[in-house]
């Protein structure tokens, strides 16, 4: 047999075909004609996705004696968002045009201007179009936003008009009324970011775990965004889940425990097995107000390099407003020593925030792991085969092994399904005796599991069986007492901990 | 040294101060004063609650091969909510007292009044109160509710008065506008079960699964309900969590899978460590209308035997409903042959669902292993001792073990830190060399840690190190090359799902 063949680039199509067709991504309702930017996870997207928050979550709180976890619900009083500024700042400008009836973000439409500057070589003229946007949308001068448009002449891309409405403010935030519909109700927000929730509850979780400084809250949830324009299958959704971490720190080392982060996160990417050449920094160059540094771990997804975890340095900010807001004070008394040999003392810890959106790093997985082989034959008379499998690291893979009788009689049957239960409770295991062997193999293949079991007329005499690598599709002979320990290991976090 | 005494019941506001003193449970938004009915889990909490689901998760789709989880979204297609009848049917009846202010569930008020005819002995008059209310409520004739609530004389429990207002039916449901303020916005809900995101996907999971009746579909989610009155902590809260399992079969079979998920389900539940004679089943009297049977188990929390639990036979109510309102065919040809040697062929299946509440389990779980002894003195002058600690099952506490040198002189503190480290890719280990080490104990003892592991002068000679028990306080002379192995299967999920 020769080697395997590269097969043409994998497209976004290709992913959600296949995340549909093998269970691990649906669009939600889909009986009702599905709900725009929202997706269910199937039987096996939910044991992946399962599976990277876990890794997230071990290398978090279990590496570290020094990082816990948190879990804050969705609801928060609505002062949080007054004090974080989601009320009054969390807004897109939105554009409508009049003939067409589309809805766009202002902002994108200039962008995309100032992109067509660049790509015809007019890089100043594509600066100074930014500029004038930053200029005007930091002046709140949403009329001058609407005449930038009309004035360089972009057109809706639809009615091919330029007959806009004017610019407004739209908030991001879902509301919602708690409490019954007479006086005690009140208007609260479903979170658009989980950082919030550790925050609140910074010093509870500092006097009751007895943190000391440097230390970290850890928290996986979802979170809501009403997304204008929604789009690229589960990388923008208006319902998504995050997974951030918040490093409390004395104000003076944030530099420090901004590189370290920065360094340890893309250790993490690549330990679950993202390679390194699909991996970049990007710095931030216009900064949040609040930010002294921002830096993006970008994956080359099918459509490009985009953000899959943000790592940023956020200064005060958020322990200070809501210590404004709540008029309680937010500060940590700091024992150590400083140069002079005097306490710390009293202070408002800074933060390095590090902020992984967890649907994306389940996109990042698939695509990465979706790969397309051709098999060529060398028989005569024989077509090349086309072989489809998902390289996932063992430890993320949704079942770990399956085991396969070569036929269902003469006892095999049950001697397979003897095998598979006799792992079930230390890993998840299937048994399967529907068709061919290849083709459930393939089967296998197609959703991922690293270890296939064949039962055969050989295990009947000496309780032995092959074990077949996905990847390699090479095949070994091991007693069947030895497979809980060999596969229990290949499929454990611990081998992605101890890659950390 | 006498044998501990039991101390007296433990009261919910024990439990409640434990929680929050030791980073299980914190008010939400506290800094802000809180929100009425939602708390948040601290840094131990959520490592227990954690546990727990994975327990759950695994008990469900890793020990059954027909069993596979998904992980629906929140956001759902409003039509899903017409269709489960939660749009029409999901009321609560209100009343007001006009001079008190307060609401109240009009039915509650009436139930309170039928409960002190009960305790009077007038249980005719309580019956027919409860077949009054009930009839009138089936007719949603509420002017009748009221005029009921007036005649028996039910006055508001803080006026006193009878001063009622009109009875009104409260929908549960959250809801909030999804899209752009415009005319493409919608209303849609905040899912109040998370039933629904498994029904809908059903033959997603079906087809793309090959799955064959009968298989179960498991999911845990986030679900939100807007009660009238939320009480009792984490019992009934605004914002919980399922952990439901839907589980299709043959309609025939429906009253074998029933009985058979009531003896499984409660064999979860003692598996854990939630003690038989803490556990009960209570079965519906009152059935829904789409139900053929139903029962609860219920654990005896410090307020009474409430549910953890319910199993419900379910019919086809939900994917007919579906079937109508969505016209794309909900069935399933079953080829398994009948008596007669003919397939069974096409049919909408039948429904076992099992549904538990993830922070009811919780909040069982916290209160049982909740324990304080008291251990008297032997010596004259001397105290008796109270000792307080959680007697969590080994897999689900959230540090598995703590490592604790004696003193931190003399390369101690090193010997542990490299002890701890080496343990923490197995399992959550946190290293403590802060005080008396009496003190230390105490501190994992109140968090529930079952393993401590002391380093001592001996340590250093031989590589030995003591294990201390947290039940019994006993200790044990063990070799640190064992300490991994030893620990790491006691406190291993294996150990619940081999107890099922």
């Amino acid at each position: 047999m020769s080697q395997p063949a590269a097969a043409p680039a994998t497209s976004l199509q290709d992913i959600i075909s296949h995340a549909k067709e093998y269970g691990f991504v649906f669009p939600s309702s889909e009986i009702y004609d599905g709900l725009q930017a929202v997706y269910d996870y199937g039987q096996n997207g939910v044991e992946l996705k399962n599976n990277l928050k876990t890794a997230w979550w071990k290398a978090m709180t279990q590496l570290h004696d020094n990082i816990v976890g948190i879990d804050a619900a969705i609801f928060m009083h609505p002062l949080t968002w007054k004090a974080s500024g989601h009320v009054d700042g969390f807004n897109d400008p939105m554009i409508d045009n009049k003939d067409s009836k589309k809805r766009y973000r202002a902002d994108q439409l200039l962008e995309g201007k100032a992109e067509e500057y660049t790509k015809a070589g007019e890089t100043e003229k594509a600066q100074n179009l930014l500029n004038e946007m930053g200029r005007l949308l930091g002046a709140e001068d949403l009329e001058g936003v609407r005449n930038l448009i009309i004035s360089e002449n972009i057109v809706c891309p639809i009615s091919k008009t330029l007959n806009w409405t004017e610019v407004r403010q739209f908030n991001l935030m879902f509301s919602t009324q708690v409490g019954s519909v007479a006086e005690d109700s009140s208007l609260i927000y479903l979170r658009p970011e989980t950082a919030q929730g550790i925050f609140v509850n910074f010093l509870n979780v500092q006097k009751s775990g007895r943190m000391k400084v440097p230390f970290g809250i850890a928290q996986i949830g979802k979170a809501f965004r009403n997304e204008i324009v929604a789009r690229q299958f589960i990388f923008r959704m208006r319902e998504f889940e995050q997974m951030e971490m918040q490093f409390f720190i004395r104000p003076d080392t944030s530099q420090h425990w901004y590189n370290s982060w920065k360094e340890t996160r893309l250790k993490f990417h690549k330990a679950i097995g993202l390679p390194a050449e699909k991996l970049k920094y990007h710095d931030h160059e216009k900064l949040a107000h609040y930010a002294s540094a921002a830096v993006d771990i970008e994956f080359e997804f099918p459509f490009g390099f985009r953000e899959i975890e943000g790592i940023h340095a956020r200064g005060d900010f958020d322990l200070r407003n809501h210590q404004e807001l709540s008029k309680k004070k937010q500060q940590y008394f700091d024992a150590d020593l400083d140069e002079n040999g005097k306490p710390y003392g009293n202070y408002i810890p800074h933060v390095v925030e590090t902020s992984v959106g967890a649907d994306r790093l389940f996109l990042a997985t698939f695509c990465n792991a979706f790969t397309k082989e051709t098999i060529p034959s060398n028989e005569e008379g024989k077509e090349d085969k086309e072989r489809v499998y998902l390289k996932l690291h063992p430890a993320l893979a949704p079942i770990k092994a399956a085991v396969l009788p070569l036929v269902k009689k003469d006892g095999l049957a049950e001697k397979g399904e003897a095998i598979a239960n006799s792992l079930k409770s230390s890993f998840r295991t299937v048994y399967d005796d529907g068709g061919a062997i290849g083709k459930r193999y393939t089967r296998q293949d197609l959703i991922g599991t690293p270890f296939c079991i064949a039962v055969d007329y050989q295990t009947m005499e000496d309780d032995t069986v092959t074990i077949r690598h996905r990847d390699s599709m090479t095949q070994e002979r091991v007693s069947i007492s030895e497979l809980k320990e060999k596969i229990g290991y290949a499929v454990s976090m611990e081998r992605i901990l101890e890659a950390i």
